[in-house]
């Protein structure tokens, strides 16, 4: 990914204080790449994303099932780099082939997509259309310790490749119970993330995600939780906030939402029985998270 | 903006240490609101925005703008929330009406608007309709000595309303050669925060933005700078990082691009002649920036 996922570009570095670092100079900077990526789908354009080149065929992949341009993992015959008619081959157009049989998706107002850098869910062109209805996770029997939840950070930090690299990229990243890594994909765009470890979990079998944490590394939208829902993930983890209506889709969904996921600290937005405290033997007065999301605010 | 802007949800802290503050509590926590905004421009709809309510009309105005589906501020007759036939009024839906004689936009798939929470630049179904043409910002004479671009985050911060409430929020502000912030939007997309603040300078007819600084809470991609040097801005400053393909833009159109804006020190990414230090007498070895910049690197 180092290749194409990262870019070197000239910049002026100035330190504006007064102390002894002052000044300016001149250096060599690594920035994350932006490109367009088309999809097609049955031949068909469904959009135009700004990505960070890699893991191309699994965004591909992630963004059909999440968006549910098709309804399951098998729909997809193939996934194929196609070079425009009479273009050179930059590996920017992507063509999802539909087992025979498969219905083609209708590119219309509300299903088209069109998505930008920091989004990945643009195909809904009426209001009523934003709001796709989800399944519920309630029997999913999650449960995972609040200490492990604040190990994810630094475990997906040190799995990540790129982000140290240039400071630019967002993370997702598949967990399991244990806290445990299972994959870890960034990309400029949020949403492009999230659709790249949905695309490998598809290509890995392993959909639906039942007993999974997905964690991101910036703010938790709606649309990020509406794709964790589609790809049955029980539980979502972010470091920053949470939007409102993440928080109201993700408790109408019966999806465990965790927001502000620093240090040994975190909040937890809806269906808390998932996160575990262990019962201190010294603070009888402690009660579990499952408990205080009973209790009355 | 408190009243929309702003929503309190239950939520349960949790502590995952073994010091003093661990365990578990409930509380209210204030959240970012996340709505959806459907946008029509002379009857016809072209998009629908995820967006934290509040300024929707500068958003509207300002999309119309920075996307080119009208060609001048001029060209907008009236902005007006209207509820769709049979429904009550959410004020979620606003219509552009146009000056008689001014050509609608046609919402082909290459200009059809559908855009999300972390987007703002959607009307883009091929690769070719991504890099639309700006105009060249050779000709501003700006230059900002680096000490006062330093200074603009934490003024910006002090000018923000919602932010410190929610940590959910992108911001966006113009200021001016002084560092002096004329006007602040705040958003849980990044491109609609600057939609806005350019939708505030076409009501307050101050379209070019010419002489001023954009600056940007968060990360800098392509639609930024391009929604910038549309609004005729000369330097774009960010907090985090731009991407490749930003700099590559900003670096066409003659645009002066900051990132990592933080404390004392700023990475300049691009035309580094508009950031000044000044000359220090007791530092004879200290560059202007401009020099830095035709220095080998």
């Amino acid at each position: 990914m180092a290749g194409r996922g990262v870019a070197e570009r000239r910049v002026v570095k100035v330190n504006a204080g007064d102390g002894a670092g002052a000044g300016v100079r001149g250096a060599r900077d690594r920035l994350a790449v932006e490109e367009p990526l088309e999809l097609r789908v049955a031949g068909r354009p469904v959009g135009v994303t700004m990505r960070t080149p890699g893991n191309d065929f699994e965004l591909a992949i992630g963004y059909c099932i999440s968006e549910r341009l098709v309804a399951r993992p098998d729909d997809v015959e193939a996934v194929r780099f196609c070079a425009p008619e009479g273009q050179p081959q930059e590996y920017n157009v992507l063509t999802v082939d539909l087992r025979p049989g498969v219905p083609v998706p209708d590119p219309s107002l509300d299903r088209l997509a069109v998505t930008s850098s920091s989004c990945g869910v643009c195909g809904k062109a009426s209001i009523e259309a934003v709001t796709l209805a989800c399944p519920t996770l309630a029997g999913d029997g999650l449960t995972v310790p609040a200490g492990v939840l604040a190990a994810i950070p630094g475990r997906v930090r040190e799995a990540q490749r790129v982000f140290e690299q240039t400071g630019g990229l967002h993370a997702a990243a598949v967990c399991d119970a244990q806290g445990t890594v299972v994959c870890v994909r960034e990309d400029v765009g949020r949403h492009n993330a999230v659709d790249k470890v949905i695309g490998w979990a598809a290509t890995e079998r392993r959909l639906p995600l039942t007993g999974t944490v997905l964690f991101v590394s910036g703010r938790c939208s709606f649309e990020v939780v509406q794709k964790a829902a589609v790809a049955g993930v029980p539980l979502v983890a972010a470091v920053s906030a949470p939007t409102s209506l993440a928080v109201d889709l993700a408790d109408q969904v019966a999806m465990t939402l965790v927001g502000f996921l620093r240090g040994d600290t975190m909040n937890v937005y809806s269906h808390a029985h998932r996160v575990s405290l262990p019962t201190p033997a010294a603070a009888p007065g402690a009660a579990p998270a499952a408990d205080a999301a009973r209790a009355p605010a």
